[in-house]
């Protein structure tokens, strides 16, 4: 190994990450590196269970060669699918729309499902999971481009662009008239205090992330949460790491689902190691158009 | 039936409700006339399942005499306890109690348990349910009277006077330095907040009332709800009335409860329906010890 291109930090990140956080450095000296979800091709392995060539998804650093342990590694057995998709669909973001529809919001058919940041990695097969259980399903996402992609590509019933509604709570009333039974949180704050003015009795919210709130110092205040006794409201935090054991599962059903064109699937690449800081800024302010991927080396 | 004394709202209520927005009068003309659980006995039936002499408790007009109808009544079938706790430990706060306790906490031996609210009528019965458990109880009140009756007579394991700490989360990080399982909520606002900092890895909060909020024209915002990802939290509203099915039931528990001492049990009597108004208002103010009970006529 010759070299090894690396991205580090430079120093602890305050508020919302930026580029110029980043430095892309060649040396071996690992400080503050980052980690994402990467497919990876075992060189050498000094473990019995890891063969050269094998590949694997989990858990890397931002570099070109990673030296990784078994824990939170998966060997890749589905080759006959694009590889980039262990990084989401079959991957994390996959498998937390999975388990966060079907096992935390107990959704029933008939139902009305919200799903803000709609158009990203989990949001959007959180709304063709419920659109398969025969839900009415409502996404929001901050451009047209994305709510065209909701309601052409991903099969949405409505979407709306947040950014185009000074009253959030009036555009769910427009797009929810008889009220939201599951709501799968992807973004928190004003969104949630809207979403609890027009929740139906005995409504499940599955908190999934509150990504408007993340990297502020102080978060928003939300103000609505009376409701939650009224409308006998659930609102269940998850991770998705606590649902591993059900990953074959998953794989069994949603292999096909690929493989029938079930699912539609979109990513926004960016090509090189070096865009990486540049796609992860981009995520805070919502540029990326789907699963965002950086692609370190192809095959 | 002579005369009819009742307690009237002279108009709707807006913000916390004033004695002046109550008048006491004894005509029939009934106008916004404010109910409340109260324990009755029949005088004249024209329903076959209701005789003479028989004791209901149930949603009445603040007045002397009241026309019932059999839905939201309940016979009473048990006289050998004092009648005023069918309106408190044996009618809906106790009912709320056990059903929010047993059912929606899902309580285990050995979790630790926070309830706010605690000296009132249902906070004080759900930290003798968690005793009984075996959980590690601690309550918070408004008053130092009232702290004492925890610790004293109700054998919480800690107690303290909100209204004492500058810092919630400093004071529940005293009381739970390994943190919360499970919170009975009663309060809402700052106090939720400061809850959420210390909760636990899948810990659950059962969202009783918010009584801190009702009255607010603008409610406060609560902050920390990331937590609710991270900690996998499960939040639940609920309401009494989802559970009646489970009175007799409840009722088989709680007798034998209260004729072997196992429970304590305490009211804060105001005496006379003129009292009403005035017992009302200090709900919201925390003059109540205890359960509020108004004595219209003693048998």
């Amino acid at each position: 190994m010759a070299t090894n291109k690396q991205v580090i930090l430079r120093d602890y990140v305050s508020g919302f990450p930026k580029e110029s956080d980043f430095e892309i450095t060649t040396t071996n000296f690992e400080l503050r590196l980052p980690e994402g979800f990467g497919v990876s091709r075992v060189i050498e392995s000094g473990h019995p269970d890891y063969k050269q060539g094998d590949l694997l998804w989990g858990i890397v650093g931002w570099e070109e060669y990673s030296v990784v342990t078994p824990d939170m590694h998966f060997k890749i057995q589905h080759t006959d699918v694009p590889l980039s998709y262990y990084t989401g669909l079959l991957g994390m973001p996959g498998m937390t729309a999975y388990a966060g529809f079907y096992e935390v919001c107990s959704p029933k058919k008939g139902e009305t499902v919200y799903v803000s940041a709609a158009s990203g990695a989990v949001g959007q097969l959180v709304g063709q999971f419920a659109k398969m259980m025969g839900c009415y399903v409502v996404g929001s996402a901050g451009s047209k481009e994305k709510v065209d992609l909701l309601k052409n590509k991903f099969g949405f019933d409505d979407a709306f662009n947040y950014k185009d509604e000074g009253d959030l709570s009036a555009a769910l009333k427009r797009c929810f008239p008889k009220g939201i039974d599951i709501y799968f949180e992807n973004v928190g704050g004003k969104m949630l205090d809207a979403v609890l003015l027009n929740m139906n009795m005995h409504g499940r919210i599955a908190v999934c992330g509150m990504i408007s709130q993340y990297n502020l110092e102080d978060q928003e205040g939300v103000h609505n949460l009376t409701s939650i006794i009224y409308k006998r409201i659930r609102i269940q935090g998850f991770v998705v790491f606590d649902f591993f054991d059900k990953y074959s599962k998953f794989l069994e059903f949603v292999i096909p689902c690929i493989k029938e064109e079930k699912i539609a699937y979109v990513e926004d690449v960016a090509e090189g190691l070096e865009k990486g800081p540049e796609a992860l800024v981009g995520l805070f302010y919502g540029k990326n158009v789907g699963k965002q991927v950086v692609v370190v080396a192809r095959e």
